[in-house]
């Protein structure tokens, strides 16, 4: 996490996508079949060779496309994986990208209670702050550890899953509002089967989702920084481009963290009634396409400029589908 | 994980709760709060005293009270809140236990989807199996971790999220039911705020957690034992008693794992009704109640003793309610 000097996460991120005229995030997924030929050369050599090739991976696309986005998620899902030597390179890459200028959202979807998410909380949003450049990834594991602290944390942002009620969320959000942290909690997810439990009806009107949508809202009401958006906001898929306006004004202060742009089949076009009006609120994800972009160029000596060229293009066509609604407004 | 030979976990399940008389199940869950004060005293000794005091701490329950019950539940969150030093403890105390001969349900609920779910899948499904007792806790960690892999798995079973439906949870069910692995679903939480969104009254009738029920069942359908039990089960809280009879009548075949007993504030009686006719078909948990029973008896040199007695006292609640109700089974 870069130093947040206590402004809220709605400031930081509409500042940071201000900043590099983005609203793009790029995901952090690595995964044997996205490793390009001479990684995934090495991943096969040693027992470790695996993790240390995907961190090499992870920081030459965060060298790559870290001044052209605001923020990068990295799902921990993707190392814990590998177990502890998966996890063992997931807090030197957010180190790695902190140090970049880039936001870092730790896509984690905890949830649970009372001290058990007081036990995530302290995990994933305290902890030590180093200068990345001061590490080598082939350090000794315990020396790394002394030099940035055991914790996976901290992160600038964490993605929730609040199905277990307030108590599942607010001691995350307590604790990590007022310096500068935020939290994306699904609400809407990309997914096919998503529609089995989110878009259940409820008697009083509305879905399931669009209950914890209003629940998301008052979360966030206390945390609204200048920009007039939260420290609290959703996940709300692109697969689903009809209801985001709904969304949109069912939250109206809540920053929008947008899946399914790209391999998962959704359009810039899909993703532009996620942004309020001024054409803030809302950052696009897309890993595999990014992180799998040599493969489109069939370009694998290459695949840190693939990447690059594949964020530009993703740059590119937020912006004109945003222009063409009237809603670019860096 | 004990070698399953291909029995389902309904039934693995059923023969424990057996052959141990008793359907109680302890949360292995250390706190800095829980520890008895000599091993306080260690962990406050050096950086990483402290997981080397939650390790002591648990391996001594289980040493304790292995004989008495058929699982331990250790919650990752307390493990994870100390970053990579804290999971470094994790999957010895898995094997301890499994060497103990007991079942290991990982407390994870996790919930993501497609190639994520199939990501933390093999990480906490797949693994190594090794005897505990070839191991040292103060073991090199580079050499502990050739002796018993990188992996955090195998569990014998895992709670899980279904927010974001049925793919968020196939992929755990078809890699491991096959093998005898099973899962718990979170359907009705112990929470106090579990209402908010678990309790929302549904336009077709029930509520959102009675049709999570329904999809717990259906997860299931293919996976039952000879028990009748299957390997798809659910989290109903105790602190609902009147509720659990009907999500039994939900969900026959569905193994229910039962929080709130104890420092919870639920009783044996308001645990029976998650029961069925047989006795068969759920397991209670407890954690603080056993892990801090040395504060209740104020008898810290006596903390394993305590666990122990505790123990014995929660069996004997959880019979005699159920003998009560004329559903004491083994």
């Amino acid at each position: 996490m870069a130093k947040s000097e206590n402004i809220l996460f709605g400031d930081r991120l509409d500042a940071a996508a201000r900043e590099k005229k983005s609203v793009a995030v790029v995901g952090l997924d690595p995964t044997m079949a996205l490793l390009p030929p001479d990684l995934a050369k090495k991943a096969k050599s040693s027992g470790d060779g695996l993790v240390e090739a995907f961190a090499e991976f992870a920081v030459g696309i965060i060298g790559s496309v870290g001044d052209l986005v605001p923020a990068v998620k990295p799902n921990i899902a993707f190392y814990e994986a590998h177990g502890l030597s998966g996890l063992a390179i997931y807090k030197p890459l957010c180190l790695a990208a902190a140090n970049h200028g880039l936001l870092v959202i730790g896509d984690v979807k905890r949830g649970d209670i009372g001290s058990t998410a007081e036990a995530y909380a302290h995990g994933l949003l305290d902890g030590q702050y180093t200068d990345f450049n001061t590490l080598e990834l082939d350090m000794n594991p315990s020396e790394m550890r002394m030099r940035i602290g055991s914790l996976l944390g901290p992160h600038d942002a964490l993605t929730l899953n609040a199905y277990l009620g307030s108590d599942s969320v607010l001691p995350f959000i307590e604790r990590g509002a007022p310096r500068g942290q935020g939290f994306f909690m699904l609400v809407k997810t990309s997914n096919p089967s998503s529609a089995e439990l989110q878009d259940l009806k409820l008697e009083g009107g509305g879905t399931v989702a669009e209950h914890v949508a209003g629940m998301v809202r008052s979360w966030g009401a206390g945390h609204i920084g200048g920009s007039g958006l939260s420290a609290v906001g959703a996940v709300v898929g692109a697969t689903h481009p009809t209801e985001l306006a709904r969304y949109r004004e069912l939250m109206p202060e809540a920053p929008f963290l947008v899946p399914g742009y790209g391999a998962q089949g959704g359009s810039a076009d899909d993703v532009v009634s996620a942004f309020r009006e001024d054409g803030s609120g809302a950052i696009v994800n897309a890993s595999r396409s990014i992180l799998g972009a040599w493969k489109e160029e069939n370009n694998p000596s290459d695949w840190r400029g693939a990447a690059r060229r594949a964020v530009e293009a993703m740059n590119a066509d937020l912006r004109g589908a945003l222009e063409r609604a009237g809603r670019w407004g860096f």
